[in-house]
């Protein structure tokens, strides 16, 4: 059976998932798409086969040619989508945010709750790297003993201009943020933000880089760094102290070659290189779970915590001084983590 | 439009394409398969989806419903089944060796040029591997000036008594005959045979480690040792000495564990670990290839070189004295290394 | 010239430094030692060669036999005989700290400004470790910018018992302190404390791991993290993040070990293994100076700071709010920071 | 007890060997200095103190303030030089080679074994190097099972023009040589030399990389490249394959940097960067040895093999054929591998 998708947004994100769904990965199609720009949207749908371009979200979510959705629009627009979806009984890939407020969010908790199963994944693609699996894995294996500080670098060679410090901490951080609850496999409790000296060569208006110090639920501080125009490459870092060992990423060169007096490898030029992988599992994934009838990976439980983490980022940055998460109680739908391991089923249908 | 591909031989490395090409990849789809063992095809055939099991290879090349041939049955049948898709007009991918004779090799070459066009792809999967392919991008950019001295070591944990010392030269060091070609750009032309002190664990009738030394047409030397029962794990090394530099393949591991007075990471335990990406990347560009018409990647050519090398090598081993390898006349089809930059089209027809 | 030197305390590092100037080093030799315990001194003397022990470490000062002096009694000791050695016009080496209260410290700093030269060298002999200098030097080259966020790591494989999280704090993060000010050269301004969740192998009593956070003067934020019952190895971490890029410290094994489905090093097993070359260097940059009449390395102002800091990281640690650090303005006499390159004269008589 | 040294020949090597007894190392000074070179003799005595000047090495030999002797003198004088000490009844240090010839060597041995005890320790300084040095007591440990292949890079940023291929394999592959010997603890049968493609930027009279294959008597192939022109850097490479794992060298960088897309560290510039503490460990230990009354470390036998060794391989040159290495058998007095483990007493006398 091949599943038909429908894209929401077709921007850079959605177009690369486009192709992703139509050249790379098995079992799926794209059969439909739409964009606020409904030129670009009739553009992509004929430089592809069979595919129809749709004037609104909801008329391709209504379309009974698509069985699935992916929204890949604008972050404001996702709570409306993802409602619709689930209001349409269909599976939904949400790329991150799930939406950008706590109501939003929680309007989606209880959609999907009301509708008995889980039918929402939010696109956290680093649970599906190689190397965060590794590292879940080492850790989960009792190799450290339990972790205590979590290290979690996220350095970008460059941003545009007008990127803020709240977009780091929203946009940039968020990764960092569910990376650590997945790994940990707890909550945060509070946030709070150190904003050491600047980098000269960027706009006086970003705090770059920042830190972001996380306090989990279960006492784990996870301390977060931005740099985002760190020039040098796409650097993801991360590094577990357990009680009686550690576990780092590793570099992720091919090669090591010696020239003019040093040794190296490369570091990834951007989030493309770096990741490219972990986005082709993420989807397969999703695709292999919506064929047997059920979701997968990051629930909206796991973007519902994301944004207000964030906010909780941001409103510590603004005062200097910590800010706690307080979240609902966890629906029983979300209770078992079915991406603790990468693989397990879902089952709530 | 969809590949439809018939597979001859469903031993387990054709099972793993069936898998690959049903579960993974994108463009094409399991049609046929055979197997000298007809129940076993019969079974393969019962856990897919409309895919009919055939008598004789010969039977699933002429089917109608099949686009293109896997040939993964025992290597002295891959000559016939060849030939037979040629001959059919269909695009064939045979698993590594293209054919166990020089004049089964030679068979092919004369049919593929009669032919006009190139239609058969080899299985040197390690030519699609990121490591190995950065490797060349590296030296080929000309980071560290020509290539002197290629070091490629192939250690594997362990192989079944029943492998013999040919077996390795045979078997094992074509891998390694075939990136070194590949690498260097150049042929083979002539082996010699070294054999170090053995390891105490292994059979006696075996000769483990062994050393295979290979003199390149451009002078290169290129030292290949095959320890196939190293216990630690699957450990495939390349290092190319450039007149200004080196480029070695780095480690694979994906993360660092500290513990109990160590810092490190894994070896892959096995091919699969190491290589399973490379199968991957290697059969979706062949399907996109077969799919647009032509063919990619090792050729014929690649085949015959590796043979001739591989029997050059068990001369060696035999006499304990240099042994030459003599080709015939490169025919202009295959002129072109379709595969030089991993990324060129093969554009024969 | 052979420096004549005197050790008042010879426990354990007080022997170590002993072995070091009569075994290991050029241009020096133990004339003299006294101890609390006189056996031990007498003892100590006993083994060596034209050895005197005296009862006080006053006697020993003023011993016309003694060049130059090294303290290495229990701290609270430490001022009193720094001044006596000050006072009697010879050159001290005195083990860290400097001096345990502020009170003291600044008596030191009053007497040698008094005496119009540096007489006394701090034993912060982290400056001396080639990896450290290498650190610097690649930081002072400006090969990534300026400084913008250091992190210390300092993983101790066990402590007894008896030690306290404010023994952690003062004699642990000492050395965290120094290197901080010495590689960013600027001041520490305020200091804080977090306390991570706890390893529960450790007792009740004590914070371990614990995280340390220093602002310094030019905005640079140094997160330290000491943990010292990690049982994997003595781990000693440093990473500078700069505008464009970073310096990390490289793992110090020797060799990579293959084996058992694992690559990698050693960790050094205590600050023996990890920092016996530095003590060496040390040593004998500070022979070398005093043979030429004056002082090197870190000065009295440099134990000041060091003491002051680690009383706000205590005081921060019990308040739970950032402490800030207040140090008198500096007098010229420390104004050029001799050991800046590790290798710079001294020049101050 | 203070050794007073005499050295022979004050060219760049004895120079340092100056430096280090002077200013580094503990318990001796140098007492004499001579060079065939008077003024530069004279020179060198008058820059230190105390040091008289002699007219010959055989001057400096019978002066009885010198206790023990150094020979940095030029290759062809060793013998007559080595043979006075031994004459003499005083402690002999020889740098590589103990002597040019098999007949000298074996001069050498003769008067040492007649005198009934150890009295020359050859100038193989590699053993005393920090990582060689954790290799063998890795290999020791049986961490790996037994070595079966062992491989040995020695790649030199650049040779002055006059050096010859006969060259390269007498002074540069000697250290590989006794290398090998010393870490498999047997002695080498025969040697090959294998010419590949020549770096374009060397003259054309120098074979440039070239390759020494060595065979032990255990049975263990050695491969030695030797690459001199490599420009990159002083990069000495070593590995051991053993039956169940691997033992490499690990780089020497002390710090990573990252910057403009790159990771890695830095190369050694040259055989100083790389190899100066291993000659104050040699010295040290010599030092030691001679005041506590025997010698140390490799050995007459040693110097023996190794010139025995180079001969072969520049036979093996000349010839294209492998050429076999016939030594004399080896006398009780050398039985016992005083450096086996870098740390045994000679204990012959």
């Amino acid at each position: 059976m091949t599943v038909n998708v429908g894209v929401i947004g077709v921007g850079m994100i959605g177009q690369d998932h486009i192709r992703r769904l139509t050249n790379v990965l098995s079992g799926a199609r794209v059969a439909a798409v739409t964009d606020a720009d409904l030129d670009r949207a009739q553009t992509v749908a004929d430089g592809l086969s069979q595919v129809k371009a749709h004037k609104t979200g909801h008329d391709l979510i209504e379309d009974p040619a698509v069985d699935a959705v992916v929204v890949a629009s604008w972050g404001p627009t996702h709570e409306e989508f993802v409602l619709a979806s689930i209001a349409a009984g269909k599976q939904v890939f949400c790329e991150k945010p799930l939406a950008t407020t706590r109501e939003a969010c929680e309007n989606i908790l209880d959609a999907e709750v009301a509708a008995g199963r889980r039918m929402v994944m939010v696109g956290f693609m680093r649970r599906y790297d190689e190397a965060y699996r590794a590292m879940k894995e080492a850790l989960t294996s009792g190799a450290i003993g339990a972790p205590l500080v979590y290290y979690s670098g996220h350095r970008n060679p460059s941003v545009p201009p007008s990127v803020t410090t709240e977009g780091v901490l929203v946009d940039t951080c968020v990764h960092d943020v569910d990376v650590s609850r997945w790994l940990l496999d707890t909550e945060v409790v509070s946030a709070q933000v150190f904003s050491p000296r600047r980098a000269g060569h960027v706009p006086e208006s970003l705090q770059d880089p920042i830190l972001l110090m996380l306090t989990m639920a279960n006492g784990v501080i996870v301390n977060v760094e931005a740099a985002v125009n760190i020039a040098y490459g796409y650097d993801i870092r991360g590094e577990v102290l357990g009680e009686t060992g550690t576990i780092e990423l590793a570099e992720s060169s091919k090669v090591i070659v010696k020239r003019e007096g040093q040794h190296g490898g490369r570091v990834p030029a951007d989030w493309r290189e770096r990741f490219i992988r972990a986005y082709d599992v993420e989807f397969q994934e999703w695709i292999d779970a919506v064929a047997a009838g059920h979701s997968t990976g990051p629930s909206s439980w796991d973007g519902y915590a994301a944004t207000l983490v964030c906010d909780a980022a941001t409103e510590a940055y603004r005062t200097g001084a910590p800010a706690s998460v307080s979240m609902r109680e966890k629906p029983d739908l979300y209770a078992v983590d079915a991406s603790a391991d990468g693989h397990g089923p879902t089952g709530t249908d």
